[in-house]
């Protein structure tokens, strides 16, 4: 009779531990993982916030501006997205030379969107503030677009932008 | 002999693994830690990244925005952000009831500065996108500055800025 209580008590016992277990991972999941400025295209990136603050960065480092407009809910964004954050090359080069801003909304500036506001988009921004409208990807009738497999293109011209800076000096 | 080699292979064996653990950790140190768009306003809270992104959605959702001004080498910001973090009315009020901006850059809408640039500076914009510069803090020479001790100030503006949403809709 012991027996059968006691054995009855540790089942109790370790379904109340169960139990607890259970609602602290419940707990846990609600709370929200911290947004990054990165938002997966690169963490160990330096990212800038807003245009203002990327413009500043740009023309005090005197190294050009990356903009990248992509959306959460889009998936060439985030096919292209993976691509980046996954490209060795692109994210050194980035790292290095560039200053880096990703957005998931529009600025007011119309400068960058030279045809449309369509996403994903990847404009480079000279740090003498001019748009650099003539570094495109592949596409006439989305000139800024990048699709994964034109990662090799994006890296040519992330370096065709840093080399403009250099022999416009 | 065998004793003794076996002790030097053992001592060398030792040596590798440290070693190797020791270059691992000088590795991981080198990673950065992803920025958060928080920044460390409140983790928990859903914060906008532009100013233009926080007005789309106040109006989206009719909700106040709070736009919060600040710099990470003034020591005034690092006290007023240590206060707001850790005020659990204050953290639930804004996550219930504001869309949430902070920025370490001025916009180009001179309107977030009715009267300058300094830091911290909390300014409430309506869902209407008017900027509610009637709701001030303590000093009149910095309206919308704070001090840690002013928080209950603070979380009396909150409160007033939704309560002025409600009765001029």
């Amino acid at each position: 009779m012991v027996k059968v209580l006691l054995s009855i008590l540790l089942v109790l016992v370790v379904m109340i531990s169960i139990m607890g277990k259970t609602q602290k991972a419940a707990v846990k999941k609600e709370r929200r993982v911290p947004q990054t400025l990165s938002k997966g295209w690169g963490d160990q990136l330096i990212w800038a916030q807003t245009y203002e603050e990327a413009l500043f960065w740009a023309r005090s480092k005197n190294k050009p501006l990356m903009v990248i407009f992509h959306l959460d809910d889009c998936p060439h964004s985030q096919a292209l997205k993976k691509a980046f954050a996954e490209d060795e090359k692109i994210q050194k080069l980035a790292d290095e030379n560039f200053v880096l801003l990703n957005l998931v909304h529009e600025t007011t500036d119309k400068h960058l969107s030279p045809d449309g506001f369509y996403v994903p988009r990847i404009v480079f921004v000279d740090p003498s503030m001019v748009v650099r409208a003539d570094i495109t990807g592949r596409y006439s009738n989305r000139k800024y677009a990048y699709e994964p497999s034109d990662i090799k293109l994006l890296l040519s011209n992330m370096e065709r932008a840093i080399k403009l800076v250099k022999t416009e000096l």
